[in-house]
């Protein structure tokens, strides 16, 4: 079996040869099967990204709930319209039951996630109670950064100068990983369109452990299928 | 400059190293930039190949219309809600100026699209004018083989014993490739949600040329970025 995504291999070769989760530094400890993820988005938010995240957990088996901090219709960074399930004012279950919240990244989605303050509550109280937080893209440099939630910790984000830039100001510790796990802060951070697959399946296996994940990524064609 | 995807690195070798683009039997003449690009989808469409398409296509520049053959807001296979541009019934634009129909895939999406009367019209009428047709996962076996046009056409699709079945049956040739081109037909086919960013970029690639493929792929960060 070969792997497709090269440069992810060493991130993702513990999941097929099942080397120890501890190698990342992931709990092995037995863990509900049921997780509720909260995607907040934004008018702008990017769409690949957004599905990356929202599809893949879902087919871990992940409650996503979609909640746009713009209106209930939001017109995408690349055109596409996509209807969130509530305004981030309005979730259907109380935040506190929310295993995770996972940022999409585009521009301007980023700007209006980091001017509302329904949304950075919420962050600060989820990270204040160790529930995993999660961004791509722009979102680690504009949203978590600000919030002094990189402070310490390694971390990706975009590989743009003013948003590495950003990072490092509030003490993100840059690394080059395309996904990239902080146990300490309970973080998991990512580049962009191209290595959000990956973040997702990142998110699900720190979720729902590496057999799952296994099971995920083959199902997405991410493992090279060989002849058939 | 490292290739990210490593079994995708044939099909792109090619936009990095400015070989000629006959290599893959692409024409090569000056092209207008300016495309149309029809995406139908439908209740149950993947969402992950969905965006791929639309965000790729838009970042070359296309104008992208999202045209629903169920209800105007459909619920796509893993739960995002996506509000079409318009019914597959009343397109903004005349059919024939669409320079490519390019079709997602996803279970039950790819029924609704077999069945839509208006939709196999069009691509039937699009074929016969030799317009490009683009199709990914379930929607080559189970939306174009029943049309006939993957007869004597070298494809692909989503890797299982039952689709594959449905490709064979009407003259298609399987090719273990991720993204498949059959000049003579026009076509281009691609296997699943890991391969989608890669055939969005090789239908731009198509419409707009190499140089502006090379460029929306590093955009997406699709090329390794290596230190920066
Ligand atoms: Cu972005």
């Amino acid at each position: 079996m070969r792997i497709l995504h090269f440069s992810l291999s060493i991130n993702f070769l513990h999941i097929m040869l099942l080397l120890p989760l501890s190698i990342r530094g992931f709990s092995t400890k037995s863990l509900p099967t049921i997780h509720r993820i909260l995607v907040p988005i934004a008018s702008g938010s990017e769409e690949i990204e957004t599905t990356c995240i929202t599809d893949v957990l879902t087919r871990f088996g992940a409650e996503v709930t979609v909640a746009s901090v713009t209106s209930k219709t939001v017109k995408m960074s690349r055109g596409l319209n996509i209807e969130a399930d509530c305004l981030i004012t309005s979730l259907p279950f109380p935040a506190s039951t929310y295993s995770a919240i996972v940022l999409p990244g585009g521009v301007p989605g980023v700007n209006h996630l980091a001017d509302c303050e329904t949304l950075k509550a919420l962050l600060l109280e989820h990270h204040e109670q160790k529930g995993l937080i999660a961004a791509i893209c722009a979102a680690p440099s504009k949203v978590l950064s600000p919030l002094n939630l990189l402070n310490g910790s390694p971390c990706t984000g975009y590989p743009s100068p003013s948003f590495n830039e950003l990072i490092e100001k509030n003490g993100g510790i840059l690394s080059s990983d395309d996904v990239v796990y902080c146990p300490k802060n309970n973080l998991i951070t990512s580049k962009g369109p191209a290595t959000a697959m990956m973040f997702g399946l990142t998110v699900g296996e720190y979720l729902f452990g590496e057999e799952k994940a296994g099971e995920i990524a083959g199902e997405l064609l991410m493992l090279e299928e060989g002849e058939e």
